[in-house]
């Protein structure tokens, strides 16, 4: 709704300095509202970064790579880290609106102040200009008193030598009267034009100013609450996205995949073979073991027994070829 | 990539259990990992909340709901607390997961080890059907052994009654070495039985249950990534919503709105007359001040003057009609 202050309010200077007083306290607890919003969002990044860096995982990479859970983790703690520095970018905007409002504040505070200073220098002047006028008004009667008196004095005595006195007195007296009288109208004169110029110059043009000063700061409230409520939504897309990365890397998730790894590519033992010791009686004892059994014409015929507790080693077809 | 633990990794007993076991690290890890981040979401969810309440008015409800930037800001404190509830309903929904994985978890700890005692049973007997075949085998060689020296004796010795004591013991040696063979011959048999059925049976169905334990297990590593991942998801479009209000709200913001509340609807003074106390002598000593004066034919007249100190009273119109 429009409005003016400078002739709608011109009685309400007090309550206008409370109004703006409590305005300016609400930007102080503004500001301090988005320092604190920023603060937490700081530390909410702060924290996903950490657990991000937490969980990188320690086997190597090769590992890593290997396994497509381990890539999706993987992806999924990089896809945290972008999170933390969106939140991180969000925290920033906030901080930075918060310094601006600070430093518009303090303008405002001492704008504020030099307004109602030319308030009160208005309303000063005003009051000692009714101070003149009332002075002057009680010397003009009090001169009329005196100037009846002496007139009743010089009606009662007649034209003897004190008739005489009495009349040039009461003269004197009425001659003082005039004077105080015209006094009187100047003064009288001077403070309608200043009651004039109060009212319809001075409290308008400064009334103005507090208004359109009000009226920024209420504007600023509102550019402030924009521009934050738009910092955190110019990272909704960002996050959409990393959701996205998350869910796909979840999706290329691969159950069926160790086989390549670890196959060794040789075929199970097939049946152990009579051995005729009667047919051949020279033949020295035989120390044969299981595994030595397995051995004729193989390599790597370790690998063919997995239970062996002893067999530590795993090697690959084609790494040790002996 | 399709593949067959029974067949392809018949020799890779050891690399699958490393294996799993590493399977199940990770989902411990995995849990872990879901139980901080849930903890980090419900602590920044706290903070939100409390923020907002910290932030709450003090003032009258009047001022709240008189003043559109009050009116703003109590509305972007309650989508504050919106984004607060969001939050820990995703913190919620990450508990859940984090719990059921964990639960998950530990059956799948007790089905691995099912599947690992079954592969070390097969082994046990496999290796003992081996003992028993390598000892009968020994036993054979040794009476061959035997069989023979004693033939070489009975060769040596002619026909008198010692050479007939040296067949009788040849014949004797003779028939062990063909009892140990039979013997030889049953345990070669038992073993190459026991060892198809290890290898075309027992090993294949205790891999690929083994198998299907990790496929499953990596399916669930997928499944919950990409239920947190929605579970995040989720609360974009409700967050997008609060700001949208937020803006609203912002966007509500009036400006110009004091007057109505402060008006008190009366003009400003008019010009102070001339009083001539010359022309009414018999007049009592008038003892008008300024507000006195004001007062002729007005009421509220102390409204008039807003720079006097003493008027703390700022009624409104129609309030105090005296």
């Amino acid at each position: 709704m429009s409005s003016n202050w400078g002739t709608e309010l011109w009685d309400q200077f007090e309550s206008l300095e409370k109004h703006t007083a409590w305005g300016i306290e609400f930007l102080e607890k503004y500001t301090k509202f988005l320092k604190e919003r920023s603060e937490i969002e700081q530390n909410y990044a702060k924290q996903i970064r950490n657990l991000a860096k937490k969980y990188q995982p320690k086997r190597n990479r090769e590992d890593e790579t290997r396994y497509s859970w381990c890539v999706a983790f993987c992806s999924s703690l990089r896809q945290l880290e972008v999170l933390a520095s969106q939140r991180e970018e969000l925290s920033e905007n906030l901080s930075e609106n918060m310094q601006e409002l600070s430093r518009y504040t303090s303008d405002l505070k001492s704008e504020r102040k030099g307004h109602f200073q030319d308030g009160r220098r208005a309303q000063q002047h005003i009051e000692s200009s009714w101070k003149q006028l009332e002075s002057s008004k009680r010397r003009f009667e009090r001169d009329c008193k005196e100037a009846e008196r002496a007139q009743h004095a010089s009606d009662r005595l007649d034209l003897d030598r004190d008739g005489e006195k009495a009349r040039q007195n009461a003269q004197q007296k009425q001659f003082n009267a005039e004077e105080s009288r015209k006094e009187y109208e100047t003064s009288l004169n001077q403070f309608n034009q200043d009651q004039v110029q109060h009212y319809r110059t001075l409290v308008p043009v400064i009334y103005q100013r507090i208004q359109d000063m009000e009226e920024r700061r209420i504007e600023r409230v509102s550019e402030t609450m924009r521009s934050c409520a738009e910092a955190e939504r110019k990272i909704l897309p960002q996050t959409s996205r990393c959701l996205e990365g998350l869910l796909d890397a979840a999706a290329r998730i691969q159950p069926r995949q160790v086989v390549e790894v670890y196959k060794s590519g040789f075929d199970p033992p097939g049946d152990v073979e009579f051995e005729d010791y009667s047919a051949t009686m020279r033949r020295s004892v035989s120390e044969s073991s299981y595994l030595d059994n397995r051995s004729e014409g193989r390599r790597h015929s370790r690998k063919l027994w997995p239970f062996i507790r002893k067999n530590k080693v795993q090697s690959k077809p084609g790494r040790n070829p002996i």
